[in-house]
């Protein structure tokens, strides 16, 4: 089921990784200006529900209403998540050249619904690599921080939010070894960094990366 | 990913396929029935939608308003729709000895989403095997019809009926092509023949089955 992973030719994709309160949000953000200044074409996204039927099953798997959910089940609403999001939003921008910045992507699902879960890693891996058509991305910057001080930043706390610690420190070490397994796709960064210096480090690491991006004004073919 | 194909040792499981308007619901009904009078302690259910958060993805996958779907997404939401259905509701029921019949499973997500759509079969089946477990009916009943005659029963269509006349005779054929597999577990029957004729066919088939299934009255375990 799962092929060799996919990297796209056209455009450059990007993924942040981390847990809660770990300043994906701010970086993505950060990174988007960057680029946007530089004459690159930029859409900035996130998983789950930045589509249509995406946002109907962010509230599903995310209300604290909708209760218990069967391990499979939410692992494949995540992963209907993903296939929308991949083949409407992330594929397209891809195909004209821009560079796609996603909050959120199939890590995540490894590492709350793999090994947060009681499911099989592999098994949840081959569902969402299945959705994804495996596109991998060229980086996926992992902000790393003690779940603890991350949760400290919330008030309100969704269905995810609400897990014990031990659940979001399985979550961190998860996504720890997933860039230790792969480093030449992946950046590891301390989250408690100032905002420059992790901006500037991610910045650095993706400047080569380029090369595959369309600058405004240029022809996207 | 996809194991050899369980077949419960406790409880009954039935399934009903065919085409729209094969009477499928009809004969559920009837079979609940006829089990009922002789004792057996049945759950009578359908995909998808039969949980709460099944309901949920009916809605989205059937209603009109949901407009185009990636076929991933759409194959990966009847997923999720099994997933729930089977761990909380059709799982439970057979380890209580009882014998659950299923208007619509599997097959259906084969028939629809493989031979209707332009999926690989072999994926989206892997991707319903995972969902269900690989939980197989001991009988599936395959209510056979010319899709012209089925569809002519319908005044309001949703997304799946409003599908071609062509799209239909190929769901068709994948059900008929899925019976001639696995003749052992499989029981197709010409839905033009009257109600009571199809009844007491499909009650015939499933005499033998009983054995498995626990009579109200007699302990369940």
């Amino acid at each position: 089921m799962t092929t060799p992973g996919t990297y796209t030719q056209r455009g450059v994709f990007v993924c942040f990784e981390g847990g809660e309160g770990s300043g994906k949000s701010t970086q993505s953000r950060l990174l988007r200006t960057w680029l946007e200044e530089q004459g690159y074409r930029v859409v900035l996204t996130f998983e789950p529900g930045d589509t249509p039927v995406g946002q109907e099953l962010r509230r599903i798997v995310l209300s604290p209403e909708t209760g218990a959910l069967a391990d499979r089940t939410e692992a494949l609403l995540y992963a209907a998540d993903k296939a929308e999001h991949v083949e409407t939003l992330v594929l397209p921008a891809l195909e004209r050249g821009e560079v796609v910045i996603t909050d959120r992507y199939v890590d995540s699902t490894l590492a709350y619904q793999g090994a947060g879960r009681s499911l099989p890693v592999a098994e949840v891996e081959q569902v969402a690599r299945w959705a994804t058509g495996d596109l991998r991305p060229h980086l996926t910057v992992v902000l790393d921080l003690e779940p603890a001080a991350g949760l400290g930043r919330f008030e309100g706390r969704d269905r995810i939010e609400g897990e014990s610690l031990e659940f979001h420190r399985r979550v961190r070490e998860a996504f720890v070894a997933m860039a230790a397994a792969d480093p030449a796709h992946y950046l590891v960064l301390d989250a408690r960094a100032s905002v420059d210096e992790i901006a500037t480090a991610v910045q650095r690491r993706l400047e080569p990366l380029l090369a595959g991006a369309t600058r405004a004004g240029a022809e996207a073919r």
